[in-house]
């Protein structure tokens, strides 16, 4: 997380000041205070308080926890009055905060008892598609010319005026598949992310396209994970078929067909258990974890009481904060299984000459980010407070409703490639400086945390959380985020939708040696 | 290597042996041999002998050196007749092989003193460009929709009728760029690749494009590679310009600029001294060691003698041979490079849980390759005679003529980034297979190893090595080649150009974890 930058917009209301969540027991400074100054709830600043601060919002006894995004972020050491400043100086990290506490904070949400339903495209899988595309998936990068060239010759036919109810024809292109071992977490995890693509739920057809020499061969995709339904399923080599040309022509020709069949499919309600949330955050500001993440929680709270599935990732930014997700654990084998993830973060970078950072920086610290726990809370807060129902590999196939982490990479088109790769069929993506871009076959939503990047940025965003700092409520924006992904689920295009975002964001997680 | 298929076209003559080099003692049989079948230059075939597998070209005493491709790959054992079979029975490492021998095997080529021209474009830099394109290079994979945007408005307004010395607009987009180290080999390596195509003599213009937020930062770019001659580097991010919308309005209006500017650009004489010419094999077979491969080693020890410079790379295809190009190192710091590259190459593999393989595997062996030298001779090949004048990282800029290696994985795309990162005007890529690729900006020319492959895939092949195996010489073909490579450095579209390949085919080397 960054500095908060000073809010330069006049015609901002007052609202100086924010509580993240009911049962938190301080404030967010929203902008620099004069001691004296008049927050919310009857309080005032007891002293100079600077934008990003914490303000305590009641008397708070010494060794009393400090509550932050409704979690435990450590305990007091002193006293402290209400209205005064919660940092260094009387915060610490209890004992308590040091173990992982498996499974003892699993606090469950309400059901809802009639959940909510979208228009989706019902598979044979019992999986629920938001889009109908027809995909080309790529084993190697030695194929992705070509199947961009067979894309290329249907749009010159415009062939899908013809299927209506095909949404268009996405080649999966990438920039590995060889130069690789063909065994081993490296081969593996590019496996499953292209086998998760195969069997998405917003493919209602598949043409995998090889070269016919690579590493990842295109006969084991279809073994193994059995894509053998040639009425969705077809696959070729380059190699077999005898060059381009006559790639393209047969190709070409495939892709009518399963258009044809693809065609078939119509909208249909389906319930909101069906959906499969993916969370991201990128260009991330010092707004993030105040306003974009924090309202997404309630989203994902949301989407949880109805039934579905949201998908927390990004190992590298919650790291130190792990204990808070332990704790939300359903059970201790859950959350052993996130412990074993960071173990194998550890080993990865320190393998690869690098590190995991896990305190906060003396930037973070002037930025009012007192311990490790609140600071990867700003990313975690996109979570919300459901329990963690479980723990996935990158790419792994996701087939339990609840919140659940996906591990993978902080790194934004490699980290949604994953979700997609696991079900994800729903992308929200917060940003503070402004991310561009999209995750066909998958619709992805843009959040702004701030005022200035959604009126800078507004072809781009498709939620404006600045409101939370002019006295929108989380709550009600954390509503407003989960009707519209009920309405995108349905068919109503995103903004990264609408202009075309998508033809080169699929970036499998690349793991081991290029040879 | 592959092992070698039997031929089975029925109209290809009876050439049954082929000596890859003047210099060979031994000569390779094209096809299996039944004792007594008469060879070339009046010997016949002492023993059954297999196809692929090695023949006494005249009697060999014990501790001769065995020579093939023109290098010493071992010491004879035993006595050896005209006509014999030699392998792992007779043929053995010899001490002298064991060693680096820095630079005891250089021996210059005789320089040609009227060298061969070709039209290129001649930069204010020194170099000549064998294109002139406008590349919209990107920073980090969040700027590459936006870049292909820009390169589509382009197409739609028709902007290059208006410049007819322009040759097209190249969006260079990648999948890294972020979520990785700010520092180290992983960054340096990706910034040397990105300044590497920033200084490129095929681009007459570049538009530098960015996200902002993103770990390899634009204005590192600008500044530490002085990219900033206003007339051919411009530059921006998506962030601060304002949004997809904004940025893809300004970044056409800068193109159209600088189009206007390059368009300036005509062809010109220029002397063959200025290609650089990238080597690279991809989807090889048990033909290319022997037929396409020591073909481009004559157009390389060409291109040499006309002052030119031609790179061979694909440093874990040459395990094991390194010892034959330290002999050939023009002195020894030139040939510790090399080894201190292969170190690190074991490194690398090893802490990432693989391992460089320095053997001949059992089903080499069977196809008749007796030691690792051999082996990688193979790929080898394709550097000719020439002594090895210089070691180069990826990327690197490689400023000087003659025969050079530069370090890459073998896997071709991402080979043949860093090859034009260095400076690499030309491309020549040789196949067993079928390869189908291109490298924009940069022409490539396909090599095709055998008959079988040039009649299957023809509109993807630019040269039949093939012809090779029915009679004509590795000379002739050679000289083919180099001819060619100067018709295509003029202008002449390579088959990979004419289909419009390119787009997808920019992999830099990712070195490290991803973040
Ligand atoms: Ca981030
Ligand atoms: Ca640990
Ligand atoms: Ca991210
Ligand atoms: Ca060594
Ligand atoms: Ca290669």
């Amino acid at each position: 997380m960054n500095d908060i930058a000073p809010i330069t917009d006049p015609s901002t209301p007052p609202t100086v000041a924010l509580r993240l969540h009911p049962t938190d027991n301080v404030l967010v400074a929203l902008r620099s205070l004069t001691a004296g100054a008049p927050l919310t709830e009857g309080l005032s600043a007891a002293e100079a308080i600077n934008s990003g601060h914490k303000i305590a919002a009641r008397p708070i006894a010494p060794g009393e926890p400090i509550v932050k995004y409704g979690q435990v972020i450590g305990a007091a050491t002193a006293e402290i009055a209400p209205g005064a400043l919660v940092h260094v100086h009387n915060l610490g990290m209890s004992d308590h905060q040091q173990d992982y506490g498996f499974a003892t904070a699993a606090t469950s949400l309400a059901p809802i008892l009639d959940p909510a339903t979208f228009m989706g495209y019902h598979r044979s899988s019992g999986r629920v598609g938001t889009r109908n595309y027809l995909g080309i998936l790529t084993s190697v990068n030695c194929s992705g010319s070509v199947a961009r060239f067979i894309a290329e010759a249907m749009a010159r036919e415009s062939l899908l005026e013809e299927f209506p109810n095909v949404d268009g024809i996405v080649p999966i292109v990438h920039g590995t598949g060889c130069g690789m071992s063909g065994r081993g977490e490296g081969f593996e995890t590019l496996f499953r992310t292209l086998a998760g693509y195969g069997h998405h739920a917003n493919f209602g057809g598949i043409l995998l396209l090889g070269l016919g020499c690579e590493v990842m061969q295109i006969a084991d995709l279809v073994d193994r994970e059995a894509l053998k339904d040639t009425a969705r399923f077809r696959y070729m080599t380059i190699q077999q078929t005898g060059g381009t040309r006559a790639t393209v022509e047969r190709g070409s020709a495939i892709l009518r067909e399963l258009a044809a069949e693809a065609n078939k499919a119509t909208r249909a309600p389906a319930p909101a258990s069906k959906l499969v949330l993916g969370m991201q955050c990128g260009g991330s500001d010092g707004y993030s974890g105040i306003t974009a993440n924090p309202a997404l929680g309630v989203a994902s709270d949301l989407l949880v009481r109805h039934g579905g599935t949201s998908i927390l990732s990004e190992t590298p930014e919650i790291y130190g904060a792990e204990h808070l997700l332990t704790r939300r654990a359903v059970d201790a084998p859950t959350g052993r299984k996130l412990i074993d993830l960071i173990d194998w973060w550890e080993n990865y970078t320190a393998r690869n000459d690098g590190e995991m950072d896990n305190n906060p920086s003396p930037g973070n610290k002037r930025g009012g980010l007192t311990t490790i726990l609140e600071k990867s809370l700003g990313a975690v807060a996109k979570g919300g407070t459901a329990p963690l129902s479980g723990v996935y590999r990158y790419g792994e196939p996701i087939d339990q409703p609840g919140f659940v982490f996906m591990d993978s990479p902080g790194y934004d088109p490699c980290s949604v490639t994953g979700q997609v790769a696991s079900g994800a069929n729903l992308i929200a993506f917060t940003t503070g400086r402004g991310s561009v871009s999209g995750y066909q076959p998958v619709p992805s939503i843009k959040i702004a945390s701030n005022l200035d990047l959604w009126q800078r940025m507004q072809p781009d965003m498709d939620v404006n959380c600045g409101e939370i700092l002019e006295g929108t409520s989380l709550e009600a924006k954390g509503e407003e985020i989960f009707d519209l992904l009920l309405r995108v689920a349905s068919g109503e295009k995103t903004k990264s939708e609408a202009q075309g975002f998508g033809a080169v964001e699929f970036v499998p997680w690349q793991i081991g040696a290029v040879m």
